[in-house]
């Protein structure tokens, strides 16, 4: 999948436009995304500091479109486990995420969240549904 | 904590104001609250259900409000689990969270989000830091 | 299931036979079981506490049961997340499991540890397949 | 840390010590380690699969003694997360470990477990305490 395709299921999400995201490279199963940052992200007054439940959207997305990268479409999550690093101060954030394993039924993706200096400031994995759609 | 004070807590993120983030309970060490649909929550423009990362932002939120309920303060997350049952479809939402477990440096809570005819579309946990300020 | 027929499925593993897996109780979505301590559990010698692996094998094993008691069968678990609470001293150890949610692919439950006082030592939940066999 | 000093910390341990758990290679934040196949460890009889809860105490394991490969000391675990991506067949083991983050209170570090041919069987992560003595 090439980046202009990338872009558009991204696009896709009207969260996803709201956050501005943007693809930054493509991979045989892995993916680059940014956002931009915007006032309305922000979970502390004092700190600043952007919300960690846009963290977790931002490690849920990008390893359900690491999966895309390799199936062509993107997929349901299962669940998501998010480890908060630092606090993260005001600023557009970069997430670059892989696919760990992908079986026939299930996925395991990774994802690692960076501020604009470069520092880690969360990461994370998803599980995703990639077999028939579920029932429920 | 009463009600008032605890909506004084979640107001002071601009991002639970954005949500429309309301209290609607508060126990010793509990909390229930509600947030207001928005298009902007979508995910998929098909089934427009709302993004995962959204309903993990009420898991971690309403999480760290029934820690806040018992200490009286919020308190920074050090990770999240988030498992997805059903499709989140457009509507308001609630979630209810409660402490599992409260020690001198970490508190564990879990939360449930429903939709408003009941129905349990996400639940999880989230793991707090309640000891003195962390360095990093 | 009856707690002759869950001990049977309990007992076809030979790690559940070392660890004295006995079934206390068990109802339509629910089981509660007890392991017996041994000295080959112990992580810390100081501390003399239960390996933290012991627990997450408890946890793994009561949410399958709780799966079980449900469908008549041990399901394979997708994922496992353990919080850990209090260091599990010595002795012989509870774990009570019920089903949070059960779908047409997958099935979350969660689970308690407790040890003989009745002092939770860990808590989690785990994923499982119930629909069909996995392919990977 | 050398190895001799590493295995000195692993076989602290009894439950490593019956795990016949041996240290491959250390790095300054990392860890490899061995452990070997025993019919106790077997879930389930039909298909002779490693337990689950066994991988979780591996990963649990590894990341422990990543941290302890830059602190110089074992810590204790938090949470533990577990994805389980294969049948592990009977066979001796291996996990790699690495740290993701250590900061001055938690550190995340991720482990991944693989069969004597080199097949990912699970992987994971574990939050460690890094700070002070928890109190509880």
């Amino acid at each position: 999948m090439n980046m202009t395709e990338m872009q558009a299921i991204v696009d896709r999400s009207p969260l996803n436009r709201w956050l501005g995201m943007t693809v930054q490279a493509v991979g045989d199963d892995s993916v680059s995304l940014t956002v931009k940052w915007r006032e309305e992200l922000v979970s502390s007054p004092e700190r600043r500091s952007t919300h960690g439940g846009i963290l977790a959207t931002l490690i849920d997305g990008a390893g359900d479109y690491a999966v895309a990268a390799s199936l062509g479409r993107a997929v349901p999550t299962l669940d998501l486990h998010v480890d908060y690093h630092r606090v993260a101060a005001p600023g557009d954030l970069r997430v670059d995420a892989g696919i760990v394993h992908i079986g026939g039924t299930v996925a395991t993706a990774a994802a690692r969240v960076y501020d604009m200096s470069g520092r880690m400031v969360a990461s994370g994995r998803g599980l995703y549904f990639v077999g028939a759609k579920p029932a429920n």
